[in-house]
C-alpha cells in the first residue's frame, strides 16, 4: 500500500515527533517570542482546515501589562470556582500549576468571530463545526511551535463573556483559550497532569469500535503494508 | 531568541510542509488502507491534547458495507437540505464534491464519550472544550496521514442523532465528523473549495488584533530571531 504522496522517512519521523513531544505547557521563562518566529505560529494556524472555509478564528495579542494582568486575575477567580466544584480534589486541584499568564514571552487569546451564523455549510446541523475549526487551528499552532522549540498552554479557565468585555469583543463572537507562548526551560516528558499523578491517559486500542459502539475494533494486521 | 529546544532546519521544515500541504479530502482511490498505518494515525489521534486529560474521543470504524451505503444515504440527505438553507447558492452547491464515502479506503466517525458532564476540570465556563479537544485529535490524525501520503476528510453533513442511532451509540455521546481516509490520485494544491471558485480564504495578518478588537495587532519585527 505504498503510496507515492508518503513523505520520506526523514521527513515523516519529524512529523510523528511533534505529535509526540508536544506539551500543553505551564512554566515558562519570560524571554520574548521573535515576531518572526510568531507570524510563522499564526500562519500555520490559518492552514488549518475550516468548515465551509469560513475561517472563523481570531487572535488578540496581549501587549498591556495591565491587561495581561486583569487577564490573570480573571483565571485565577475560575481557578477557585473549578476547585471549589472539583469537592473532594480541591485542594489536589489548588496544588497544580494550570497557567503560565505572568510569566510567558507571548499571551494572545484565540476567538470564534461574531456573525457566525450567517455560516451554514457543513455546520446547519452541527453548528459547534466553528469551535472544531478554531481548535484545528490552535493544534496547528501547537505543533509549530514545539518544532520552533518554544512552549504553549491552552488555558481554558475564564469566564467567555468577563474576558470579552475586557477586549471589547463584539457580541456574537466568543473567546475560546488564552494561549501562553514561550520558551521554556524544559518541555515535561509526559503530559503535567500524568506527572503530577492528577490522572492517567488511557489506551487508545480501547476507544475504537467497529461498526457498533463498545463493540472492538482496533485495526489488526489483516492488510499487510508494502515498502 | 534561539532556542535549545528548536528541532533543526530539515525536521522543522516536515511540520511545516505537512501543515502546508495537508487537503480536506473529498476524491478517493478505493484501494485499503494498512492496519498498521491507520493505527499510526488513531495513535497520532490520541497523543492529542485534552482537556482536564479527559481524552473524550472514541473511533468507530466502519467496515460493514450495508452501513456504509447507510451513513451516505444520511449525508446525502443532509446535503440536500444544505443546498435548501443556502438559497441562491444552491445550484452552485450541488455541483460541489463534499464527500468521498463510498469511495475511501477507510471510513471512520469520531464522536465524544458519553458521561462528559463528570469532567469539570477547565470545561466548567467552556464545556466546548471537549469538542474542541476531540478537533485537536482529528488534527493530528489529518497531518499524519498527509505524511503518510493518505487523503483524509472530514464530513460534518448529517443529522447527529440519526448517526447515533445507527451505531447504536449511548446517550450523551454524540458524533462530530464521518472522517474518509485514503490513497489519493493527487492532493488538492489549493483548498478544494477555492479551486472550485466556492471561496476565498482571507489573509491572516487582517485577524490579529493588538489588546482590543479590531486593533490591527499582526506581529511586526520589533524583536529580531537570533540564530
Amino acid at each position: 500500500m505504498t503510496t507515492k504522496h508518503r513523505y520520506d522517512d526523514a521527513d515523516r519521523a519529524a512529523v510523528y515527533r511533534a505529535i509526540a513531544e508536544r506539551r500543553d505547557m505551564r512554566h515558562f521563562l519570560s524571554t520574548p517570542v521573535a515576531a518572526t518566529a510568531l507570524q510563522r505560529l499564526l500562519s500555520a494556524a490559518h492552514q488549518a482546515p475550516s468548515v465551509g472555509m469560513m475561517q472563523p478564528w481570531r487572535f488578540v495579542r496581549i501587549t498591556d501589562t495591565n491587561l495581561r494582568l486583569s487577564i490573570h486575575a480573571l483565571v485565577e477567580e475560575e481557578r477557585l470556582r473549578t476547585a471549589d466544584a472539583l469537592g473532594e480534589r480541591r485542594d489536589e486541584f489548588m496544588r497544580l500549576k494550570v497557567e503560565g499568564i505572568l510569566d510567558c514571552g507571548e499571551l494572545l487569546v484565540a476567538a470564534l468571530m461574531d456573525g457566525r451564523e450567517r455560516h451554514v455549510f457543513g455546520r446547519r446541523t452541527l453548528p459547534e463545526m466553528d469551535t472544531a475549526s478554531l481548535a484545528c487551528a490552535i493544534q496547528n499552532m501547537w505543533l509549530a511551535a514545539r518544532a520552533e522549540g518554544l512552549g504553549l498552554g491552552w488555558v481554558s479557565l475564564f469566564d467567555p463573556d468577563a474576558l470579552a468585555r475586557l477586549l471589547a469583543m463584539p457580541e456574537g463572537s466568543r473567546p475560546l483559550a488564552v494561549l501562553c507562548i514561550g520558551e521554556v526551560q524544559e518541555f515535561y516528558s509526559r503530559p503535567m497532569l500524568e506527572q503530577e499523578g492528577w490522572t492517567r491517559g488511557g489506551d487508545i486500542r480501547g476507544l475504537v469500535y467497529e461498526n457498533s459502539w463498545d463493540m472492538p475494533g482496533w485495526p489488526e494486521n489483516q492488510i499487510q503494508e508494502q515498502r
